[in-house]
C-alpha cells in the first residue's frame, strides 16, 4: 500500500460529507479518489469538487472496481450496510463502515465472517470514543484514577426526535440512538455486558408509540466485572444535545459536562444564565469524527489494527436485541453473544 | 393545646440531639420538657441540659405519662418504633417517628391504624425532604418549569459504609438507605411508584455481601404517571457524601450539585480544585432537619396537617420490598399497595 | 468575669437585632442584659423580649453604669461610635463597635487612646474576615498554597444604592462600603497599604453624583510586600450582591464564588440558569456575623486578645482618606499611618 | 482581483505557520504561494511543502516583486514590521501585519501614512477580537444584555516568562503583553480609553528588574463613556494561561471563563479537580487565528473593509506608553492621541 490511502465514499449525504470535510482539511495522508451514490444531488457534486474529490458515480460498484483505491467508506443507508460491506471486502477493501452493520444479528456475523476471510480491516463508526470528553473518562478508568469500576451512568439525550417516518425504519430506539450508548458503555467499562434490563415509555411523541417504538428509556446494565451500568435516554431534550457520563469507583468519580460554543456567562435580574450544549451532533462531535477518520486511515497507512472492530459493531446489536427482550419480558436479559 | 407546644424525646442519640437543638435554637413555639433513654449517658445529660431541657428518665411512659406532654418524637432504635408509636397513639400524644417506622409492613399498618384510631398526627422523619436543593427541584416540577416530567435521576453515595454489625440489623440497604431515595422519588415525581427493578452488587466490602446484603445498586422505577424514576446507590464515596437528582422533562431539566463548605477554587500546577460535599449528613442536612422540625411544631400548634404522614412512612417500604423481590427474581416488580 | 459574659447593646436597629439573635441561638457563653436606644420601637421591644433580653431603656448610659455587665455592643449611628467608645472604655465595659469607629482618623486616634487607657478590649465590626469563603483564601495565603502573594483581586458590588439621605451622611463610597474591602486586603494580604490609587465614576445614579459621591470604582493598592491589590466597586449590581475575591501568587491563586440559596440550576429551550447570589449582606453574611460575635465573647471569656482590634478599625478609614486624596489628584497617594 | 487570494508570508516563524495552517485547511478563498524568511530553515521548508506553498525564498522582496500576490502576512520579527509594511503598501499588496506595527508611535504614524497614500487595506493581527469568549462579551455589551458598561475587568496571566533575552528586546510588559489587553478593552468597552494609572511590580524574576521591566501589573483606564476598565497582568501563572474578562453594567454582568481541554472532573479524597486552561496561545486561540485570517482574506474577496484596522494597531501602543509614563509619575495619565 503506497503512503497516501486511496478511498472511495459510497453514500453522499450528510455524514459522508462530514467524513470527506475530514480528509480533505484534516488528514494528509488520505485522499478521497471517488464518491458514489444513486441519487447524488447536485448539492453533493458542488461539495465533492470543493473537497477535493475529483470523480463522482451513481454506482458504487466502480468504486469497488478501482484498482487504486485501497478503502471505502460506508455511508449508505444502513440496510444496505452489510452486503456492500461484504462486496468491498471480495473485492480487497479495507472498509469503514458506520454503525450500524446490520440490525440483523445474523446478517451482521455472515458479514464479519466474509471480512475475516478476506484479510481486510473493518472499522464501524462509533465516533463518541474518539471524544475529548469520554476519553477522559475512560482514562480516568483505564489509569485507575477512580479505582475499580462500580457504576458507569449515561446521560444521552437528543435535542429532538427524528421524523416518524425514520423511527419506523430506524429499528427503534435502542438500535437507532441507545446503540452508541451500549457501546460508551463497553468502551468506558473495559468488559462485556452480562444482563440487560430496560424500561420504556412514550412521553415525547405518541405518534412514536404508534410506530411501536419508544421515546424515553432506562436501561440497566449488569457488567461481567460485577460493576453496574445505566442510561437514561431522551428523544428530545428542550435544552439541546444531552450527552453525559459518569464513572464511579472505589477511589472516586470522573464526570462530564456538555460542550458549549463558549464559556459566558450572563448574570442579570432574570438569573445566571450560562450557555445551552452544543446542540446537533456534528457541532458536538467534529473532532470526533474527525479524530476518528485519522484513527482509521492511520491504522492503514501503518498497517495495524483498527481501533473499532467489527465485532465492536456486533456486540452493542446484541445488547440491543437484549434490551428489546427485557422491555418485552419485564425481566432483565443475558447478552447472547454469538 | 397551648400556643407553646410541649415536647418529649424517647431516645438520646445522635438523632435526638439534633431535634433537641433544632427546637432549642430554631422554634420559639416548642419546648423539649423531657427526655427518656433506658440507657442515658452522661454526655446526654450534659447535652440535655444545655438545650434547655428540664428533666431526663430512663423510663419513655414517663413521657408517655406526662400530662402536660403534647407530642413525643421517636428517635430510639429501628425496632422499638411501631409499639412505641402506638403507646404514644393510646396516651393521646401527637407523634414525630423517625424511618422507618418498621421494616415489616403490616406491623406498620396496625401501627397507622392505632394513630388513626387515637386522632393524632404521626410525621414520618424524612429530612431530605426539607432540604434547600430538592425542594428547588420539586418547585420546578410543581411549577412546570420543566414541563411534564418524564425522568427522575437520583445520585445518592454515603461516604463510607456502615459498621458489619449494624448492616446485619439495618435491614439491608434498600430499606436502610435507598429507603431515602424512594422516598425521594415520590416527593420530586408526586406521583406512585409502579413497579420496580433492582439491580444491585457487592463492591465495596466483601463483608457486606457475607452478611447477605448488597453496598451498590441500580433502581429503576416505572411511576404512575408514566415517567421513569432512577436511583444508583453507593455504600462508600472516597470524596464524600454524594446526594444529587435531576428531574427531567418536556420542557428542560433542573439539577442539584452537592453542598460544599465553601465556594474556593483553588488553580495550581496540579489542577483547578474545589470542595469536596459536606462529608456527613448531619452537616449536609442540618438545614433541612431544623425546617423539618419546625414543619411538625408549626402543624400542631395551627392544627393543620403535618406535611410527611404515616402513609408516606409505609409507601417507602413497599417500595423497598419490591425492590428486594425484584433483586432476587431479575424481574420487575409490582409495588404490593397495602 | 464570670465565665457567661453579660453584654449591653447601644442601638436597637437591624444590625442590634442581628448580633441579639446570634448570641440568643449560638452563644451559649453570653447573654443580652439591656438594650437601649433613645428611639426604641415597639418592634425593637418585641424582638428584645423574644430574644430573651430582659431590659431595655431609651439611655445608654444605664448600660455603661449597670456593673454586672461585662461588655458593649455599639450598633448606634455612626457619628456616637467614637464618644460612646470612650464612654464604655471609662466604664471598663470591653468593648465590641460597629464599623467606622469614626469618619475622622483623629477622633478615632483619640478613642482608641481611650481604650488603651482604660486597659479594656475593642473589636471593630468587619464581619467579612468571619466568611467561610474569605477565610478560605486567607488560609490559601497563609498555608502557602497560592506560593507569595502577587495579586488580590476584589469584587465588591451591592445590589443597590442606599438612599440618596443616607449617602449624604455616609462619608462616601470609600469609607461606607469599599471599607469592608480595604479591610479584607489587609486581611488576605496580611500586611499594610502602602500607595492608593483610586477612579471614579458616577454610573448608577446622577444624584449621587450631586450629593458629592461617586458610585463606581477602581482602587489599586501597592502593598508593603510588594503585592498589588485591586477592589471594583459598584452601588448596583443587577444581578445581586456581588461579593467575590481572587488571591494569585507564585505557585497559584485562589478564588471565590457568590453564595446561593441552593445549587439547582435549571435547563431550558433559553438557556442554563443558576441561582442568583443571596441578595441581601444580613443573608449573605449571617454566618459570617454569628461568628463574628462568638469570636468576641469567646476571646473575653479565656481573656485573650480580640481578632479584629481597633488599630483594624483606623488602618481602612486612612486607606479611604488616601484613596479620597487620590481620586482628586490623579495620583497615587501613601496611605497617612498615625 | 481573482476571486481566490494569493498570498505571500514574509517570516516563517511560529506565527507563519499557524496562519498557513489555516488558510490551507479553512480558508478556501485563499491560497499562500510563496513564503520568505532570509534564515528559512529545513523545518520550514518541509511544513511549507506540506501546507501547499509551492515556492519559497530568502528574500521577501520577491514577495513583494511578484505580481500574481494580492496580499502580504508580515510574520517577520517587530523591529522589521514598520519597514515591510511601507514597502508592501508602495508595492500595492494588501497587508496583515502582526502586533505591533512598531514600538515607536511616529514610525506607526508614517507607517499608516504609507498605507492610506498607496489604497491597500492593512489588518493588525489582534487575534483575542476573533475569540469565541471574547465575542460572547463584546455581544453582550452591543446587544445591551448588561444594560450600559460600567466596569471591565480583564484578568491576563501568561504561563511563563519569556526568555529574558527576549524580555530586553519586547518593548517591555505594556508593550509586548499587555497591548493585547489594551485592545481587548477598546474591542469590549467600544470607545476610547483617557486616562491611564499603572502600578507594576517585579515578582516573578528578578531578571526581568534588571532587565528595567515589570512582571506584574494592574492598569486602570478611565474610558470616554465614563466607564472604567481595569486589567491585572502577570508573566507566569503556575496553573496555566489565564485568559478571561468581565464586562458589567446597569443591567448585569457577562463573563467568560478559560477554555479547557475537556470538561470533565474527578472527585477523589483529594478534592472536585478539573481541567487546567488550554496552556499555550496557539492551542487557546487556534480558532480565533483561523477566525482571523478567514476575515482578513474575505475582505479582500468582498472589497469590505478589514475588521482591525492599522488605526487599532495604533492605538494600544498610545495606551502602552501612557502606561508607561503613569508606572513612572505615579499620575494617572492621558493617552496622546496623535
Amino acid at each position: 500500500m503506497s503512503k497516501k490511502i486511496l478511498l472511495g465514499i459510497i453514500g453522499a449525504g450528510r455524514i459522508a460529507k462530514v467524513h470527506a470535510k475530514s480528509i480533505y482539511f484534516n488528514i494528509p495522508n488520505a485522499e478521497v479518489k471517488m464518491i458514489a451514490d444513486p441519487y447524488l444531488s447536485e448539492e453533493a457534486k458542488i461539495w465533492a469538487a470543493e473537497l477535493g474529490i475529483s470523480s463522482t458515480s451513481l454506482d458504487y460498484t466502480e468504486i469497488l472496481n478501482d484498482h487504486e483505491i485501497d478503502a471505502v467508506l460506508i455511508c449508505s443507508s444502513t440496510n444496505t450496510h452489510a452486503k456492500i460491506t461484504r462486496e468491498a471486502a471480495l473485492a480487497g477493501k479495507h472498509i469503514f463502515c458506520e454503525k450500524p452493520i446490520d440490525l440483523d444479528e445474523n446478517e451482521i456475523v455472515k458479514t464479519l465472517q466474509a471480512v475475516a476471510d478476506a484479510g481486510v480491516q473493518l472499522q464501524v463508526g462509533f465516533n463518541r470514543r474518539f471524544d475529548h470528553n469520554y476519553r477522559a473518562l475512560r482514562d480516568a478508568v483505564i489509569n485507575k484514577q477512580i479505582g475499580d469500576l462500580h457504576i458507569v451512568n449515561i446521560t444521552s439525550r437528543d435535542p429532538g426526535p427524528p421524523p416518524i417516518e425514520y423511527v419506523k425504519v430506524s429499528g427503534g430506539l435502542f438500535m437507532d440512538m441507545t446503540i452508541h450508548d451500549f457501546d460508551m458503555v463497553r468502551f468506558l467499562a473495559g468488559c462485556e455486558v452480562k444482563n440487560v434490563f430496560a424500561s420504556g415509555a412514550v412521553l415525547v411523541d405518541k405518534e412514536i408509540g404508534k410506530a411501536g417504538d419508544i421515546d424515553t428509556a432506562i436501561i440497566t446494565m449488569e457488567m461481567e466485572s460485577g460493576a453496574i451500568a445505566v442510561i437514561n435516554n431522551s428523544r428530545s431534550a428542550a435544552y439541546g444535545y444531552d450527552q453525559r457520563a459518569e464513572v464511579f469507583g472505589s477511589k472516586g468519580a470522573a464526570a462530564t459536562e456538555n460542550d458549549t460554543s463558549n464559556t459566558s456567562v450572563l448574570s442579570t435580574a432574570d438569573g445566571i444564565t450560562g450557555q445551552k450544549p452544543l446542540n446537533f451532533f456534528l457541532d458536538r462531535y467534529v473532532q470526533a469524527f474527525a479524530d476518528e477518520m485519522t484513527s482509521f486511515t492511520t491504522a492503514l497507512v501503518n498497517n495495524t489494527p483498527v481501533p473499532v472492530t467489527g465485532r465492536d459493531g456486533l456486540i452493542p446489536v446484541l445488547i440491543a436485541k437484549a434490551a428489546l427482550k427485557s422491555l418485552k419480558s419485564g425481566k432483565k436479559e443475558p447478552v447472547n453473544f454469538l
